[in-house]
């Protein structure tokens, strides 16, 4: 069992190898994991089977993750890149969920408006290009290469008082869609995550930590039509950067032994002029580890965060925080989520046409 | 039959009275129409049979207009009293939708949250008081006096794609509510009204003029459980303001005309320097009317609307329009619904104690 | 004197020949009056000399009007050219202020941004290329085709407390631009112009009406540097728009007349099934207009705006108002300013780059 | 010389301390610190003499803290009492820095109104009760109790493309307020003053590090008026993160071993059940936290945090970050602040009457 939460199936199943929980060899051979690039972008691909769900604290399906450093520039030109390759990966995802080219898909916003770094979803939503009513009262007003979408961002429970869950499982056996995309911000277990990389799985969502508590998931089990979600990352907890910052620290320890091989055994500031790569392979030996970082540094990573939330959180210290500048990225990656949508959706904006949709 | 619309009941039985549509003495006497007082406010009760439907244009039920002119002002004072007043009005009409003292209820807010003028709904959800996930989650948490309450703000179908309606029968449908109070900016058809008039009804939401097209309804019919409509009107036409201009105009003649007795059959500007008051009886003869505007003096309001509308609506000039402070208003007209909502739904946040709860 | 109000000087032009006030054939003769086309669109081109000033009401100066009727569309292209007609019409005003192609240029966003139709200048300076500091911070940064640009949105006397003109001075005294542009939303007498004219000229801000005032004005006079303003009609009156539709039902009944030739001396409602599009020319005789409108019909435009308004003031009943859809608008056409001004004032974003580098 | 930054002159005095600059006996006695009550509330209050500028890195001046944890909750109470509280520290301090009963005050929001961390100063701007254009327009119209205020936001250099110390200095030779009130958000070195407590000082705003650069300054040498400012720390960077949560982690081994006196060499997961308080006393010796923590063991705190910037620094992975909750949060803070400035200004508002005059 998994015991820390990752929205990230990608850091589960890292987590999962380091804690050697996938003994297993047949079922650590059934996860299937590959990589892919498209434009510039590397895309990680997760198939995680039914035999494997409770090791990896993840539900059966396909987990896609694309890498987007440049997400974080303002650098618009990277802005449609980035867009333009999400739109493919979107293109090539939703037949593994069984969703037609004609289906009629519902895009569900989840997140709360007023929370700026869990806004993603209501963000999306006002940006995609919505289609459904003009089929139904204006059919001779669409034209060729479109497809019904619609949308709706429900709030939260704390702003609702109706389980999310609840409200999109009404709308949905009303209007019946084929099918729905569901957008929402993550959390991640690694602050180099954040406002970096984009998932898509085939797995809907599953609230709270792990598999379980059917009722409330929003997933083809519960809404009896197929459920794809995407999301980033805007969110760490102080123990996710605590870790990340003691794993820097040591591998620039490392580094600095093997490149200077006189490893000084204790440290005067001043003594770390800093160094701008770091590799895994810079990570010391065990030995120097318990040198540098004592008991802390003996630990694997896992029991690292595991030992960091035993202190902070009785304390009431495990802050959640986003980057200061939330406000100016959402609005940046939410209109290059929509972007993407209206591109993958509707063949007449393909290839990065989506934006001129939006006002 | 009317034929054009209102969404104020009051507006709707004044022009049927003026058409002369109620001829038939029984239908007229079974309509009751009533004044009362509520703290400074004036309350009008107009109770509709199923007989007079088809002939006023609305559905049975009852329809109470609350007079707040005062809303229009800034004043802190004001909007606490007109807050008390609605929150009377509103508890003593839930009964008469056999609504009880404990029935879930839920909150919609119609409109679009991105079209100031149309945002009532909207904003009036982001203020009340959202207790039904307490009840359900944490219910040693929930104090005596309160009773479960929920909301949503749909959007529109514009920004769905979906039909409105739609939305709130599958959330009704799942979520199970037993009473739902319905949120929505009008449109009226007097300058007047604008800002200073709260309408409170029984029959829900009827989309489009007159009675008719029950599938888009949003009422006890449609949904199962008692409806209770909540408005305040926000928005006038160019008509609207060109037949209230054209009748202060013919006001001021006939009051000149009573009080100087030498009514200059010839106009020069600067001839009439003003007056503060006006009221029905300073309305000139119908020969006078003809003399000040023409032809057009001798029609009846409802036929000078009609004759208007003919003229600017082929033009596309027949704008709609919000005063210019919109912004400030409906912001404080949420607020003020919002605290009446609050007060009237839970017996611990009685008489005005409605604001303590929003942050 | 001229004694309504109008931001447009075009209006003001017009109502002075109406009202025959430049009788004097030479200051007539002195006023240049000339149309232009940019693109699509037809640029009224008015000089006030010094010698019109008092009749006009208006300061001496250009006054340009773009006409662009389809900025009231959401269509994107329109949005584009309407934006690039603008950026021509900037580019060829900034010279006759004797305003440098290298000048250091203050944009100065006026009005209130908690009004939407108040709202146009903060808008538009969010959206403004900001490059003076980078001259200052970071020269090795600023690449070749910028200039200096500035911007500020001082907010209104009710939001600050204190005399904008006061605030721009001050800045100018300490910052020292070489120019300034001045962004405002306008009120128009005319229906038809609200969201439909941009009108640049070259004598900054007169607050209040007529000439006058200087302490408060924003212009060369009172700053020392050029001051272009631009701005936009959002809001008009309610005797605007009474008088405006008095015009057409006028003009509908001459049509009528003439295309059917029995004009009948009474109105039955129904009589007008209404017309597409109305010209000068239909407007009926003088004694035609006095049959369909009385007395009201005899006067002329600005002797009919003169009397509404005396009926209307003393009532309080003259609203101001602004389309419903205010908020989309202002958006929009913040946008294609901000756009214009970017592309006008730095030759690297000329011919439509404007936007590549707002967020 | 201190070689982080930090907003708070209470960080920067105990990092002195720690770092034992203050080495002169002479100089530290100059420093006052005192401890006072207000309310439930705790004010911190140091005096920087001229003579302990350079070492502290704080320009000569006062610098109270007021220490309100009770910020952090949603609850309307607390608001208020904080609320008061602060407005009595502010009328206490006003007279330190001479600024009379009387004084026309100009209130300034520094920050970036786009960046919701950065928005305290145009947030509280936006609540201020603002007098002064009554006094010279409608003079008859104010009553007494009340004096002249002003405020303005003048957004941020990448907004304005000018120094903000150059806007405020031209408003004020303009305008001539007889003091300054600046609002600005803050950052701390301490997780938990985030949003926790509020900084009042006499010496204005010094950008960057440390003193210096008088041309920047916000202060009465550079405005010729007093300046006070008040801040609320709003962001921590991952070093700060890092830093408290070795911290905790080392008093709770240290708590552990007392209490338990077995402390074993190891840790093992699920050794640590936590623990509610952490005092001081709890830090294990040197030689335990060698044990515990290694060569970073060691280091004083102020060791700890260079050492974590050289590593973090190069790397561009030293983020500014601010609690997930930042929107609630700063609407909350903004109000208190504007409350308590609204009745520590105006005698007619005082004892918390503030609000009643913000719509």
């Amino acid at each position: 069992m998994i015991s820390m939460r990752t929205d990230l199936a990608i850091e589960a199943f890292e987590t999962a190898v380091e804690e050697q929980l996938l003994q297993e060899p047949t079922i650590k051979e059934e996860i299937k994991v590959s990589e892919d690039k498209v434009d510039h972008f590397t895309v990680s691909k997760v198939v995680v089977p039914k035999s494997a769900e409770q090791q990896l604290g993840k539900k059966e399906g396909h987990y896609w993750t694309l890498e987007v450093p440049q997400l974080r520039t303002q650098n618009e030109k990277w802005q449609q890149s980035i867009s333009q390759a999400l739109e493919k990966v979107i293109r090539e995802f939703l037949p593994l969920s069984n969703i037609s080219s004609e289906a009629h898909i519902l895009v569900v916003g989840l997140g709360n408006w007023q929370i700026t770094p869990d806004s993603l979803g209501p963000l999306v939503c006002e940006n995609v290009f919505i289609t459904n009513h003009l089929f139904h009262n204006e059919p001779e007003a669409v034209e060729e290469g479109f497809r019904k979408v619609s949308a709706i961002a429900p709030g939260v429970m704390g702003l609702t008082g109706m389980e999310t869950s609840d409200i999109i499982h009404g709308i949905v056996e009303k209007v019946k869609p084929e099918a729905v995309i569901v957008i929402d911000a993550l959390a991640a277990r690694a602050v180099e995550r954040i406002h970096a990389t984009i998932q898509i799985s085939s797995t809907g969502i599953q609230p709270g930590a792990g598999v379980g508590n059917k009722r409330k998931e929003i997933s083809l089990e519960t809404l009896g039509v197929p459920v794809v979600s995407i999301g980033i990352p805007t969110v760490v907890d102080a123990v996710t950067i605590t870790q990340d910052t003691l794993n820097y620290y040591l591998k620039t320890l490392g580094q600095k032994k093997r490149t200077q091989d006189n490893p000084s055994n204790s440290l005067s500031v001043g003594a770390l002029p800093g160094t701008k790569k770091l590799t895994e392979k810079d990570l010391p030996t065990q030995e120097e580890r318990k040198v540098y970082l004592g008991m802390m540094g003996e630990l694997e990573d896992h029991e690292k965060r595991q030992l960091l939330e035993e202190v902070l959180s009785p304390l009431g210290h495990n802050l959640i925080v986003t980057p200061k500048d939330t406000d100016l990225f959402m609005e940046q990656a939410a209109n290059i989520i929509a972007m993407a949508i209206n591109s993958a959706l509707h063949e007449s904006l393909a290839d990065g046409h989506g934006t001129s949709v939006t006002h």
